[in-house]
């Protein structure tokens, strides 16, 4: 197996319009989704950089995860997504490898997406996404 | 102006071999570069995930930027690179316009790169890296 490739960076911001208007003043972001998911608790916004996307996310309130990684660390990179063909099939190939997860099964992230995520002890700190992108 | 994409992104290890191995059975990572930097004091990697692209880097020693990013956050995301067709113009474009930068004019980064980093401070906790790549 063979990531397709790299679907978004997520970075944890204070507050989300100020770093929307951020990244396309410095790198012509282009706004793609915007959403509050509150059973997420997160104000978010996905945006193409060139062919690039970033996903930026800000806490509804304190006591949710991006509020709690915003407390412990500030604002920042928060996890990087790769896109696959197939979130359950790559959750079953790391499983079987014995690779510690963060959700067993695929589930219903931001914006539609198919997403789950790996454990960071996993991959030696970092918070990794695998994101199946079936809207288009 | 708007970026042409994401050129890659930046993680911070403990050790490189150990990463690269990582990073190759989890997400079907191929390696492209890899070089000991004295001078940068790093043991670096680049590696193909699908069309997205991760750089790995371990510090050759505690007293060096990674090490001291190390010995601060413990491994993780340290870092992305936004690839741009001219790193001089887009730094000229960031600072008639007062944003804060690492460094003031273009450098040669890993593995040939044209790079230049912009200070966190104006990004709101993200180290950013423009690259222009012309070494293809």
């Amino acid at each position: 197996m063979r990531a397709l490739g790299i679907h978004h960076i997520g970075i944890a911001v204070d507050e989300l319009e100020t770093a929307v208007e951020t990244y396309t003043r410095l790198f012509g972001a282009e706004l793609e989704h915007r959403a509050q998911l509150e059973e997420q608790g997160v104000d978010a916004a996905s945006l193409h950089v060139g062919t690039g996307r970033i996903e930026l996310m800000a806490p509804l309130e304190a006591d949710t995860p991006v509020g709690r990684f915003l407390a412990g660390r500030g604002p920042g990179l928060h996890h990087v997504a790769f896109e696959v063909a197939d979130v359950a099939a790559e959750l079953d190939r790391l499983r079987r490898a014995g690779t510690r997860l963060i959700d067993e099964s695929p589930r219903r992230g931001l914006f539609g997406l198919q997403v789950a995520f790996v454990h960071p002890e996993a991959t030696g700190g970092v918070l990794a996404e695998f994101v199946s992108d079936d809207r288009t």
